[in-house]
């Protein structure tokens, strides 16, 4: 049955433009997760007129897809200015994003130290007048000098070299020997807008044509398989087994890996995202050092996105970085090639707006690095302020500092609440009926699986909608709860889940489980058989 | 003459693989550009104990070059180690890079109000703190509150809207509508992190295959043809008239258009670099009315560099956006695509590390508009930042705001000085044996042609150079000047030039143009036929 399933998914990502063809579904098999395809027009010759149409753009684009910023989110944002033009044109007063890993949009409040060195860093005219002392802590003053004065000539609104001024890489690499016990060099860090640049950066570099394969965890977060549909390559799926916590099983990489070979795809990496999205799950130690022997083994290169290091919610799961298991097991550069992502969107610190983020390239030869290089460069570089917010989360303030105190506070007020919430969130699913929910031991979301009636599922087909969006869909309708349908991210077929952030305001929380829980059951009044 | 010379420019960059092997040029034609090429790795044996070689990646990333930052930067970072080492180890004290257009690396100053802004956006706590008043101007602290207040919740670290704040975007097409006289709609505006993300989106979006073919002018800004060669499409070139100040002539536009239709090219866009990079020419009104003209016939999208709109030199020329000269020949969105590049990199206020600008994106059909969101989804929005900036230089203070006589101070400064170094360096390079230079119009480039003598030509073959590469290796070597060689923006085969910024500051002037004038003399006396 798995098998079939994963056949069936790596087939559909492959052949995408079947979909523009509905009517070749058959009804009764399991719907695929890209049955929620509206994003694709209809190629109608409404656009005849103009020379660009969606009959002679680049295909590639038109098989990407994006959920998170899909459907659901376009419906959001109408019922958003609904409200604003009558309150009370639906049942609930505002819409809540649990759609997105966007954690400063629902009130959590940016980490003060930060904010001041990028203030400071953004007007350093100011640095030494009188009354900036009043305004700001000394150590971020402290650090505003230390961070302008590593910028060649002081020019804080210049090019930068095209991995990131020299000194802020330098700081992120004593950040990383800090964190892993092991050496880490400053060039081999290229700073990025996010990680997102630099997953596509990767994907540019390894994917060639359709017969290069990247494994990916199924369910993923949708920027892999958006990435490798718009650099034409095939998405090679592995499943992650819910029934044990979302586990990664080496056997089933074995299989996948396998099963692409013997279809002439070239399998070139393995995507493994940790903590996971959208499920939450952290990686024992045991299994990473499973997952680096058989990237060794098998010659792939290990893409790393470890951009949720910091939100690791039980005390049973630590995070681990790819690069220490890769030392720790006696792995050095010739081994393993490993990309390590980093972002300043997530954490407890939350900066998506700022677009700053890291990979961290090793293993690769220096041709290869050059590439690389040559491709960063033709973007000239990064945005400074995410530069520097790059290189604070990973040299954030120490015992010591005037703001030490003040940070940590912050910190551990903002990881303590998503732990709170995580759990709330999930024992408010696991009660209900038809609903399961594995436990969110970090990131920032949760993945319950919900078993749909007959009914519904019927409902939804009548609507060419699959049965998770089509529940998404009501229950945003219903609640102003904005969720992602699990179709979006992948699953094994026949199987049903939403992806909902943690992210609401802790207040909130309590309302949002009730809501939850009176449109399910509801919905299952309504559907049940 | 020309012709062939375009066929073969036009061959080598669509073929640019065969460039792996230097023994199939003759050194008596005339050096294709391409031969600067030693980014290109030797596919040695070196690295075959990594997954990963030059021999099995995209060969689309090893095709790709950009010579702004290549060979020349990779000798000047070099030297300048050697002299921070030992600073009596070279006849020069410092590295000027007239390289790259990055003004604020060579000592130019921020506008004072827009790193107040940014400042406050990025602190938003000392807004109503009293020490602040005493820090920054009363419009700027107006300003950030009005920002702030068009941010969502407030949340100045979230991820925005994928086009860009709307409240930013408001802005923009009233800065727009108040420069064109024409309106701007706000969700025609695309937010990005500068203006090279943007050309990459719609090279992206463009192109299908190596039969896509994209006008480009000749020379060029060599992310065009970096982003063509990334996304496997061809350049198909046009000559600009270099006896004509530049000129840029619709018969050539039409003869490369058929020539290229002839050999099974689609044709599907035209780049204009307005004003001119590297030329520094600006296109008169009634030759855009032509471009405009001709798009329209053929059916061509119009792609419209105009990041350097504010950097017009001379009383006789103005700056014309091609969605005013659009609009204002009758053209409507049904009869013209356009996209119009903008950027904070460039103007009076040079913010290159901000990474902000916008495209403006008009007649395109509502299904391609929907896929042109979809690809700016992916990678969720621009940094704020950014955004931030890209609204303030397109709505700067008024009359009457606190700040704006400082600001029209600073940017008249700044422009009436860039009018005098690039008429010095002018006058300098046209007073040089063999060397002429077109009038620098606009932009921030001087291009003069340098006529080598044949010796100089043998020198460079036998070091597997192009001859401008290796004058601009020996004029760097001698002076600590970088400049870039003609042959990496494309130029007439057997013709060679260089590109040299008018960005050193003004008091460096004098030195520059005397260190130039001696190398050359020297270099002339050297080759002398």
């Amino acid at each position: 049955m798995r098998k079939s399933a994963a056949h069936r998914f790596w087939f559909l990502l492959h052949h995408r433009h079947q979909y523009h063809h509905p009517s070749s579904f058959s009804s009764s098999s399991p719907l695929p997760h890209s049955r929620f395809l509206s994003s694709i027009p209809s190629l109608s010759s409404m656009d005849s007129s103009f020379p660009v149409t969606a009959n002679n753009i680049n295909p590639k684009v038109l098989k990407c897809e994006y959920a998170v910023r899909g459907e659901i989110v376009t419906l959001a944002q109408k019922l958003q200015e609904g409200l604003q033009a009558n309150p009370s044109s639906h049942p609930f007063d505002e819409i809540l994003y649990c759609n997105i890993g966007n954690p400063q949009s629902l009130g959590q409040q940016p980490i003060t130290f930060f904010r001041e060195v990028l203030a400071l860093c953004d007007h350093p005219a100011i640095l030494d007048r009188s009354e900036t002392q009043g305004l700001f802590s000394t150590d971020s003053i402290e650090r505003a000098w230390t961070i302008v004065d590593q910028i060649p000539g002081r020019a804080t609104g210049a090019y930068s070299h095209s991995q990131g001024i020299k000194g802020l890489r330098d700081a992120i690499a004593a950040g990383i020997e800090a964190r892993d016990g092991f050496p880490a060099d400053p060039n081999d860090i290229f700073l990025t807008d996010g990680a997102s640049p630099a997953v596509h950066m990767m994907m540019q570099l390894l994917i060639r044509s359709e017969n290069d394969g990247i494994l990916c965890p199924i369910p993923q977060y949708p920027l892999y398989s958006a990435s490798i549909a718009l650099h034409g390559g095939t998405l090679v799926p592995y499943y992650l087994d819910e029934a044990t916590g979302w586990g990664l099983e080496i056997s089933e990489l074995k299989k996948q890996l396998e099963d692409a070979k013997s279809k002439g795809i070239n399998v070139r990496a393995l995507v493994v995202i940790n903590p996971g999205n959208p499920t939450g799950q952290v990686l024992s130690e045991e299994n990473q050092r499973e997952i680096v022997k058989f990237c060794k083994l098998e010659g792939l290169v290990l893409l790393a996105d470890e951009v949720y290091q910091e939100n690791v919610y039980v005390p049973e799961k630590t995070f681990h970085s790819f690069k220490k298991i890769s030392r720790s097991v006696g792995y050095g550069e010739n081994d393993i090639a490993l990309v390590s992502f980093q972002s300043v969107s997530k954490g407890y610190y939350g900066e998506c707006g700022k677009r700053g983020g890291y990979m961290e390239v090793t293993g690769f030869s220096s041709e290869v690095r050059e590439q690389i290089y040559k491709v960063a460069s033709v973007n000239l570089c990064s945005n400074i302020s995410g530069q520097i917010l790059a290189s604070l989360v990973m040299s954030p303030p120490k015992v010591g500092d005037e703001s030490y105190e003040l940070y940590m506070a912050e910190k551990e007020a903002i990881l303590s609440s998503l732990t709170r919430r995580a759990k709330t969130l999930e024992e408010a699913f696991n009660k209900l009926e038809g609903v399961t929910c594995n436990k969110t031991e970090g990131a920032m979301y949760l993945f319950p699986r919900i078993r749909l009636p007959e009914k519904a599922i019927k409902a939804a087909e009548a609507l060419n909608k699959a049965p998770d969006a089509f529940y998404c869909g009501r229950l945003l309708n219903a609640t102003g709860v904005v969720v992602v349908p699990g179709s979006g991210f992948g699953q094994v077929p026949g199987t049903w889940h939403f992806r909902c952030t943690i992210l609401p305001q802790e207040d909130k929380i309590p309302a949002i489980a009730s809501r939850l829980t009176e449109f399910h059951e509801k919905f299952m009044d309504e559907f049940r058989d």
